[in-house]
């Protein structure tokens, strides 16, 4: 193989291995009830039978010859349009967003991948916020070669500040100044909002003060939006694609996808708006790499431009039953005496078990990830995000209540049973 | 943007300005009747009936929970079995295919995008008969970087020879001893089988003496075999899956897919045989850019299986058809005096049309397709497959003799009419 080659496979992920170690040994009730709890995966499985019903309605296995046949690459122009005209409204713009920024490809992995690619050289870096969405990572490193540049967020609160892990853009100025001192060109700068994994919502000034950042150093901004939907409290929620006006448009591009807020992971459709046509050009060209189905296209049509099933039926039970999973989640870790970040959006929470770390360090994190996952429990540590702090994991709620359950009982068994302080 | 950005977008591609150009302006009896007619894409649009019949039976629409979530991202464990009994049965296999040797991809674009990564670094150069298939030369270069180190193959029968484009294992060691005088590192040789668009298959006395050189030199071999099944007159074919002994099983690498053999170019699902473990690593941390929706497996599970429909339905209906049209436009080509080149297999013919050229130039040839486009006519020259010697086109046949003879017609009046020869 090639050193290229070497370099890709020698990849290591944390989350890659904890998903991998689950899928050798998964917890099921009747016939692996020993097996391994995911609460690591950040999957929606609450909303199964809702989909099921609407997508084997009649009507949704039609197969038409365009969608079996080569098409636009960019996606369907029919699926593009009802994108267009989804996104207008649930991301609240301003005015109908053009079906000709939208570009379709197979899950937010490879619009990451596609979009890094693209808009960086090898070797340039670009901002991110830590802790963040471990993916981010092997998308644009793998295919890419981009170089992340941490922007630090610790627990504390600051003077001025009025959260944990709080971003402002004197943290991203710094982060800017100490890339330059390391000789790393920044072309790009990430927002993941609603975030992963802290579960908040970025305030909308805080978001336009990034995007004039951004504008001041020509950055790109690449604003990961794929759970805009999935906001189960009071917070409201800003998107980006909702601003009347934008620093540099040109350099903004949106991401959204079916995985998370359609609770289809397997689906593999990822959304990407972006304004600019010399972007859109070159996608143009790496698109047949992260091509979508015709018939899947079709039936995501379908799906996004029923706004009775929408508005009336998915939506509002989605947004009750994570309601719901995240309470239990959050009474069960609050038992246990493990704080929790306030959370408005996502499928999981931040939690802190600094107080079960041997020493504080991620060296006694991964130790205790071990111990979990001994017990039969799948949580992601906070290493996976590339988080500052030892002894934060992130617990994935939306799953079944008896499953939450039966993850506290193995959390308390691990944490409070008498082998964890011999 | 970036330089890297730029080199994509940049990127220029006779097939696919071509079939942009279609796509403004698509010929539909209806709608369309003065639109391109696409003679050009090589599309099986021949059994949409039989497709369409299958594909919507009940049961076809299943929507299971592990298919709209997270699995191994190598391709669902149930749809890898099931491809690898068919490659077993369908490519002669001497041992049943292990399944874990199966990789599962969004088209063979992809395998060959991300196959062309893992194997190479950037730079490296591959071996290819010309002419060639000309998607391998974006696929192997706007991720990888890779070059092209083209074997030319010309019509005329040299001593010793017994058909028009030949390839011998002498013609790939003088363009190995070129790269190396030209300090290029070559890395892979490809070899596409049935060929594309030269429309035969090679004996499997030559196929084993390509592998036998590649071992030599230590190349990976990949072998396209994505017209497997599309072969319309008694030639055998010979996968190189069938052989008993291959002279270096780790670095040969075979490809299939669904989108020739199946007729369904919008379905986007390539296979990949790879023993390489080494290879499938690399190519695992690459799949999630490169996935593959679970329902669609799911019902490709259902088609491959199905051996009732697949023996006494489809193939022997799609060879038929193949057949019959391939009957239709060489019969008219003949009546238009254009030599085509002995054909087996593919959904094309490729064809002389040197004597309509002004001079025996590239520039001449591309002159033609021009004339050939503002008749309405799309179909391929030789320069977009890199061959080396002007005037010969690709024709598709795989569509409706209505439109066969329509395309007849529309040739006749540009090469035979007033206008050609002024």
């Amino acid at each position: 193989m090639s050193c290229r080659g070497s370099r890709i496979a020698g990849y290591q992920s944390i989350l890659g291995k904890g998903f991998d170690m689950y899928l050798q040994d998964p917890f099921d009730r009747e016939s692996n009830p020993q097996g391994i709890l995911n609460l690591g995966s950040s999957e929606n499985k609450l909303c199964f039978d809702v989909l099921q019903e609407r997508l084997t309605r009649r009507g949704m296995n039609c197969i038409a010859p365009h969608l079996l046949q080569y098409n636009n690459v960019q996606g369907l122009k029919s699926f593009r349009e009802e994108i267009a005209k989804f996104l207008t409204e649930y991301a609240s713009a301003p005015k109908p967003l053009n079906p000709e920024h939208i570009m379709v490809m197979n899950g937010c992995c490879s619009v990451f991948a596609a979009l890094s690619t693209v808009l960086c050289d090898p070797g340039d870096g670009y901002l991110i916020p830590t802790p963040y969405f471990g993916g981010v990572n092997p998308d644009t490193w793998l295919y890419g070669k981009l170089r992340p540049v941490h922007v630090p967020l610790y627990s504390n609160i600051s003077d001025g500040e009025s959260r944990p892990f709080q971003l402002t853009v004197e943290k991203l100025e710094n982060a800017m100044q100490r890339a330059n001192e390391q000789g790393i060109r920044v072309r790009a700068l990430i927002l993941i909002n609603p975030h992963n994994p802290l579960g908040d919502i970025y305030p909308a000034q805080l978001l336009k003060e990034c995007l004039d950042f951004a504008h001041r150093y020509k950055l790109h901004v690449i604003v990961d939006e794929i759970y805009m939907l999935s906001v189960y409290d009071d917070t409201t929620f800003t998107s980006v694609l909702s601003f009347d006006h934008l620093p540099d448009p040109e350099r903004t591009h949106v991401m959204w996808g079916f995985s998370k807020d359609f609770a289809m992971c397997g689906i593999r459709v990822g959304i990407l708006h972006t304004k600019s046509q010399e972007v859109l050009k070159a996608l143009n060209q790496l698109a047949s790499f992260h091509g979508c189905p015709g018939p899947v296209q079709h039936v995501l049509s379908q799906l996004v431009g029923d706004r009775e099933w929408l508005n009336n039926i998915f939506l509002p039970t989605n947004r009750r039953r994570l309601r719901e999973a995240q309470r239990i989640l959050v009474a069960g870790l609050t038992e246990l005496e493990i704080p929790v970040l306030k959370n408005s959006a996502g499928l999981f929470v931040w939690a802190d078990f600094r107080k079960f770390l041997k020493s504080q360090t991620f060296e006694a994190e991964i130790e205790l990830w071990w111990k979990l996952l001994d017990e039969k429990i799948y949580i992601s540590p906070g290493k996976a995000f590339d988080c500052y702090e030892p002894g934060w994991f992130r617990l994935v709620f939306s799953d079944s209540a008896e499953k939450i359950y039966l993850g506290i009982e193995r959390l308390q068994k691990t944490l409070h049973g008498e082998d964890l302080h011999p």
